[in-house]
């Protein structure tokens, strides 16, 4: 079953557009993911308190169509492993009313030391190899 | 001459990895582009005012380094017509202190109508003729 | 009965410091307003669309405690009628695993027209005339 | 001579009223009094590495007059001691075109320690006594 975070579009986050902003579609992708990692028993706040820093390297996204006031929606999350290092995250954005798909995401990660070199803890590695 | 725009990082930017939050990046690279975009003549606030909303279609960024507290960089706007109703940003964001590349960014727009369909306005096909 | 509504911190809301940022609150202040506005049958976006504008002109914000990563709380909405022309919005945002008081505000709002000017259009003017 | 901080509104600050969002005040007040810090050698983002959370306990806000996209302005910052532990930023904001004043703010500060217990470390005391 594919791992799934609802929201609704909060007023503040429309621009003068009076759609949700571009830059905002990214909060939505992030805090989806961690709450996908939360499941697995990753929690992004925690591990950064202790040094092991999961970054984004790459973001591509497909805006389909706007937000707006009101939606509600889901964000869908699915990993692949791409490298020993490095995963992908694949999310869509769907609206609710309709069920049409508002954006395509695919986001690579990887994790990094204090010193900012690649670096896979056993914590990763077990969700990586989960996978 | 590369147009380019002049920032420093906030600290209400950083997230809590200490770094600025990937979200933020789409931020300036907006600004930037508005920015290049003034300069040319348009107003993204008037011509969204007037119902000719500029859309980002699709982004693709590579995250190289994180920018941190204090830093001060500027983002560099290139644009390029990739066919009648599409046109390409290339952005780059480099850090002063070093020249340091952070940040590679391609973003595709087009221009919509009041209902959402593609539509190219004069003042907009004007711009994409002078690339 | 009074009207709260759900949150939950995301890890992106969070700061340097590792905890919600003080502008955050004001995010959450609003939606909790305008979701309440909407349970009286206002709806801020459509308002403006109108171009009646709801503006807070002064907040007082006490900030007990500080929200981290992960947290779930509730924000509270009470309002109050002030004037003919302000009303007071009082809320409180509470931490769900123990009931903690986290910040106390007042909110204080009036509406305007295109102009700027104060004016109470007959829909807002029966929310006052409500409370 | 009063210590002050020149800002443009960005458009993605703007919300679907077509001006500033009121939270992104609280942002541009932080961003001012942080320089203003850092102008007395104080850096916000070290001391948090430190450990030394300077904290605002209390937020007073007057709203004058709403800033538009493409305005400019200053964030004027002046301080204030009012007990052993605390002091008050008083904070305007100016609209550069007019000299507006767009907003008047009291924020109330201290500085905790790792477990939130207020702590007057030497670097912060050396800054109130210089007041």
């Amino acid at each position: 079953m594919t791992f799934t975070v609802d929201f609704k579009v909060r007023d503040y986050e429309c621009d003068l557009q009076g759609i949700v902003n571009n830059s905002v579609y990214f909060n939505y992708l992030e805090h989806a993911r961690h709450e996908f990692l939360l499941s697995k028993g990753l929690d992004f706040a925690e591990l950064a308190a202790c040094n092991i820093n999961l970054v984004v390297i790459r973001s591509e996204v497909d805006y389909k169509s706007s937000l707006k006031p009101g939606d509600t929606f889901f964000v869908e999350v699915k990993v692949e492993r791409v490298s020993k290092l490095k995963s992908q995250f694949l999310q869509k954005i769907v609206r609710k009313i309709d069920g049409k798909l508002m954006l395509n995401a695919v986001t690579t990660w990887t994790s990094v030391n204090e010193q900012g070199r690649p670096y896979l803890p056993e914590e990763i590695s077990c969700l990586f190899d989960s996978l």
